[in-house]
């Protein structure tokens, strides 16, 4: 295991847009690294810490606090914590930033960014199609709101990036602040 | 940080018997020999992860379970995960034992035995005068089942000895097994 501080690297985006794929493709290269990495995905995350939440924003904010919380106890501890939740909103999100801050730990948001149309196009789940004829409610981006970040450490777009340009940005950030050897 | 592997030490007995004092002194211990380690007591878990949840049998066992999971993720991350959560049901300690240890990783239950007549004589928070007079439902070793770990790796008697020889009893195993350096 390499020496190094441990960071939160919070994806963000709404579903479809490619917050599991990025991480997925990150945690793996971490992993050849050498590093301690985990990542804590939305739906791994629902079934271990927050099975029985609805999606309500009550239970929605819960889930992504318990996730923020985890998160927190990894970085603190050398780990590289990622985390794959749609995490709608802003004020959880920047709540969890200034707990991860508090322990001198970098947070690094990265905003997943792609249009709902392109979304409703692909719809590998078939999800948006329900949720756009009104048979899912509360589906974040068409029945529920999605608070983009407003200044996020990273921003990609996956419907204008390659998976490859995608990881380059972030890997290049990340040895640029540092937070992972070149 | 010290480089070296983590693991689970894992506390459970009674409402009382020692879990947290013990634990904390170690959390201290641990900190200035610069390991990483995390508490998850039990009190600090329900608020973070499990809020809302009941003393119901079925909510204490995902209540456990989720300590569990956070203990796992760190322990495998080379991080001292403790948790002291009285984990009543041998089925759930034992389920999270095979868990823990399927990541290759020690998993260490140390059983904090005080007879029950102690602690009601102690009765530090005025719980188990209520629990014997029949006015708290559920309170574990008065009207809920406490199951005692059968073999557990290590086992203090907190009416019997000082907070120094469980300490020291604990520290010692730990020595032996190279699990923490001398």
């Amino acid at each position: 295991m390499t020496s190094h501080g441990g960071f939160v690297l919070w994806f963000t985006g709404l579903s479809g847009a490619g917050k599991s794929t990025l991480s997925a493709a990150l945690n793996e290269l971490f992993r050849q690294r050498r590093y301690n990495v985990e990542l804590l995905d939305g739906d791994e995350v629902r079934t271990h810490l927050s099975k029985g939440l609805s999606f309500s924003k009550e239970d929605r904010d819960t889930n992504v606090r318990r996730i923020g919380y985890v998160a927190r106890l990894l970085a603190r501890n050398g780990v590289i914590a990622m985390t794959a939740a749609i995490s709608p909103y802003e004020r959880i999100r920047d709540e969890i930033r200034g707990l991860v801050q508090a322990d001198e730990v970098p947070f690094v948001e990265v905003y997943v960014e792609c249009p709902i149309e392109v979304l409703a196009e692909r719809d590998v789940k078939g999800l948006y199609k329900k949720a756009l004829a009104g048979e899912i409610a509360g589906f974040t981006g068409v029945s529920d709101p999605y608070e983009p970040p407003r200044a996020p450490e990273l921003h990609v777009r996956s419907d204008r990036e390659s998976l490859e340009e995608s990881l380059g940005k972030i890997v290049a950030y990340l040895e640029r602040q540092g937070l992972i050897g070149r």
